[in-house]
Formats: structure tokens, C-alpha cells, sequence
């Protein structure tokens, strides 16, 4: 360490906690890819090997005093989360002195879902590690969905409605942070996301579709996905991949609208290629609000 | 027919064609205890034999005919529909000639879910048969959920907001024809029904709970169901009965609360007594827009 560039924030090493999933290694890549150094650490229990090709050092949920450390003596001012975090056993969690203080805290954050853990930590760890938290969408934006089609579909004209209304029902539920998602087909609303997660009405649509109890025919309806208009996407940005698309083409839906620059594409290239095989759109559209 | 008071509406019998389930029998009896005649139409194979014990005939689904001249011959000039209807097979269709001409817009229906089916099979007889279509709260308003507790629960301030939180969302969904129900627990939207039906957001719900991924504790949240602003209440009434409140307890919820004056509420007194024995209540508040 030098006392030099390290101060400045883009050229100090950007921290990734790592959570489960490909994001993490994805985002890595991007900002790698971008002429800037990482430093990953990951959460044990959460995080892949994978992101071991990296800078890296693990630590465990509970721990204050480690995460710390590791990132200042990595040079590290900013410090992006990235992926799902599956909520360790209160039993397993290793306490240190400083986030027994904060326990209160924690306690409070366990009643949630992982979303919220990883909010609420995400806040704990920015009070207490003195780090700027930077979005995803700040430090890798080729990962953000671009405008218009993924692959080689569209949405038809009457696709264009359902997204259309898709993004007014959202829009409509901006005032009570309920869910990223919603299912039109044929001008009916068929789901609504509220707690129970984007595969959730997928795959609930699905089992409705087979049961008969749904009149817009296979191969109509659209999955419309948008942040929520107060929605902190530097900590929850909402996220697409290729399990999206599969589910979305086996719930017999035309294809999936994500707001542009504000959904997150995992796997953008096998998203594309998925969607050509399964004869599905993915296909970025004006955020609501946005113009 | 002697040409006298059966041209009174009122004083001629109501014609109550019977879907599944106990209400077309509740109906009826509030109905003849209003001092009105009634004349029951029993669907095949969706209506119980229950209703045999007032003056009846059946018919099936697709014919028009039939019932057209049974309601004359009883000399009915207005029509309520009531209960559930189990779609038959295409197949077991008795499509007279009548029925045959209108066999697009049957297929039509046959697209939609039960309550669509029930609709439009409505709008259908209405004008195939020059009667009358009345609502249920019109002839039996006795059976309309009143104001204030069902039984001995009533919802806690915490409750209340969750109700108020609940008849919000409701209210801002109203322009999209979505469901008629939703979940809060905690100011936290926990479901919102679109196509799933009332039952299903309870399920979801309990499924969720279960596996520990809803923040509020058990014993909170609330079902708060009102009609839909643009909902045609002479036909789809929305409706609370004792697989509600059951439900609605195995979910770990509060309670429910049901637009007074615009909810159904099948068998009043075991849902009173269900409720109490569950500890849950169910509770009549202002409709949404009402006030």
C-alpha cells in the first residue's frame, strides 16, 4: 500500500461480497473486464468455488471485525453484494464482539425473507465498515438489460399490450412495495408477485394453465418485470436468467419484459440462446416512469 | 295463470338457477322466508339434490330451450344464479338447437375459468330468455356480511391497518379487473390474487409461513375481499364461507375482513362459530369507495 491511487475509489479495488449464484463471478468478470481490480469475499454457505479465480477471502454471517479487516488491508472503499444468500441456522452464525452488540439487529432481520436479509445486512455493513455500497448497475451496467430483443424474438402486437399493462399494474402497485413481477396474457392479469418470488407466479400460471383454468391460449401472456418505483437497486436489483426463460417457456407465456438498464441479465449470451430454442422473447422495454 | 299479480315481478316466484355448494339452498330459504315463491333450476351435475326440497326441475348446461319453458311455465320473470359451476366435458353437451346457433359463444366461454363461465352463461340466458338477472344481495340481502364482528374476535389495531393497507391495494388494482382478495400482515403485502382464486392466496400464503419465509409472526395478517370496482355483483358476488375461515386459521392469519353490505357470506352462523373456535375473526368493514 502507497498512500496513492488506493484512496481514489475507482481505482481502489472493488469489494463483491458473494452470495450464492453466477452473478457474482458475472459481475467480477464485468468490472475486471472494465480496467478495474476486485476483491471478492465470500459468504460461506452462499458462495460457489468459483469465485475463488479471483482475489478472495470467505467469511461467515454474524462476522463483523473479519470482513473488515480483510477488505482494508485489500485497499477496498467501495463494496458491492451480489447473489442469494441462504439464511445459515441461528445456531451456526459465529458472533464476533462487534455484531454481538448489533444482535438486536439481526434478530430483527431473521423474521425476514432472503431479500430482506440481504438488504439488512447490506445496511448493517455499511454503517459498520465505513464502505460506500455501489450498485451493480454502477460498477457492471453491460450486465443490465439493454432495450429491445434478446435472440431472435419480439413480442407480437398483441405481446406489446400485455406488457403495456403489465407495466401500468406495477406501476399501479408502486406505492406498496409488493413484488418486482407480474403475468398478463390477453389483457387478463393472471398473477401478481407479492412474497413469494418471480418463479413463484411462473410457475403458479403453469399449473393453472394445465388445470384449464386460464382462457388465453398457450403460447400467449407475457412475464413483465420492473424495479419498484422506491426500490434501492444498489442492494436488490431485480435479476433475470436462464431459469427465468425455461420456466417462462414451460408456463406455455410468450416471452418475458424486463425494464431496460434496471433488470439484471445472468448469463446474458445462454439467456439468448434459450430463448431462440424455446421460441421465446426476453425483451427490454422503457422503465415505468421513465419517459 | 290467470294474467294477475304473477306479471308483478315480485310477486312471481324467482327463478334460482343452482350452481354446486350450499348457497343456492341458503338462497332460496331467505328468499321463501321473505314471503317470496321460489322456482329452482338445478344444473346437472354441478347442483346437490338439496334443492329438491323446493319446487325444481334440472337441465344441463347447453340447453336453452328447456329451462326457457320451465321458467314460463312457473311463471318466473326474474332469475338469480347461484353456486358453483363444475364445467362439463364438451362431450356430455346436449346442445339443443337454440344453444347450437350460439355455439361460438360458448366455445368463447369455454376458454375462461368457472366464474368467467358462470358469466357469461348469465349474460347468455339473460338474453336467450327475457328474463331478469337479480343479484343475490338484491333477494336475499339477509345473507350480505353486515358491519362490525362475526362472532367474538375482532381485528387489533395492528388489524386495522393491515385491513386499511389491504382495501388500498384493492382500490388501486380496481381499473384491472384483477382479484378480489388480498393478503397484509404487518403493513407487508404477503398475496394478491389475479386468476388463483381466494383460496389459493391462503394457501400460498401457509405455504410460505411454513417454510419461514414471511417476516410477521404467526397469528398476524389479515384476508381483506370486496367486490372489484367495475364487478357486476348480480353475477359474481364474491363470497366467505367456512373453508375460508379454515383456511384463513390453518395460515396462521388474524382474521378476515369483508366489505360489508358487498360479500357473501355462506352459513353465517358456522362461519361465526368456526371463527371462534379457530380465534380468527371476521369482521364487515366500509367497502372500499363507500365512504
Amino acid at each position: 500500500m502507497d498512500g496513492g491511487p488506493q484512496f481514489e475509489p475507482k481505482a481502489a479495488p472493488l469489494g463483491i461480497v458473494c452470495g450464492g449464484g453466477g452473478l457474482p463471478v458475472q459481475v467480477a468478470e464485468a468490472v475486471v473486464r472494465s480496467g478495474r481490480k476486485v476483491f471478492l469475499l465470500g459468504i460461506e454457505g452462499s458462495a460457489g468455488r468459483a469465485i475463488e479465480k479471483f482475489p478472495h477471502a470467505w467469511f461467515r454471517v454474524g462476522q463483523i471485525r473479519r470482513p473488515r479487516s480483510l477488505l482494508q488491508e485489500a485497499g477496498c472503499h467501495e463494496l458491492c453484494i451480489v447473489g442469494h444468500l441462504v439464511r445459515p441456522a441461528l445456531t451456526a452464525l459465529r458472533l464476533d464482539r462487534e455484531s454481538l452488540r448489533m444482535l438486536p439487529q439481526f434478530v430483527q432481520l431473521y423474521r425476514g425473507g432472503d431479500d430482506r436479509l440481504l438488504s439488512g445486512v447490506a445496511a448493517l455493513v455499511e454503517r459498520s465498515l465505513d464502505m460506500r455500497i455501489v450498485g451493480v448497475n454502477e460498477v457492471a451496467p453491460a450486465l443490465l438489460a439493454p432495450a429491445g430483443p434478446f435472440g431472435r424474438y419480439a413480442p407480437s402486437m398483441d405481446d406489446q399490450e400485455d406488457i403495456a399493462l403489465g407495466l401500468a399494474v406495477l406501476t399501479a402497485l408502486g406505492p406498496f412495495d409488493i413484488g418486482q413481477s407480474v403475468i398478463v396474457a390477453r389483457r387478463q392479469v393472471l398473477a401478481v408477485e407479492a412474497s413469494e418470488g418471480t418463479d413463484g407466479i411462473i410457475e403458479r400460471v403453469a399449473a393453472l394453465r394445465a388445470k384449464g383454468a386460464i382462457s388465453a391460449p398457450p403460447g400467449t401472456g407475457v412475464l413483465v418485470k420492473a424495479p419498484k418505483p422506491q426500490q434501492d437497486i444498489r442492494l436488490d436489483l431485480p435479476a433475470i436468467g436462464l431459469r427465468t426463460v425455461e420456466n417462462v417457456a414451460a408456463a406455455g407465456l410468450a416471452g418475458v419484459a424486463v425494464a431496460a438498464q434496471s433488470v439484471l441479465v445472468a448469463d446474458a449470451d445462454l439467456v439468448a440462446a434459450a430463448a431462440d430454442r424455446a421460441k421465446v422473447f426476453v425483451f427490454g422495454v422503457p422503465a415505468p416512469g421513465s419517459g
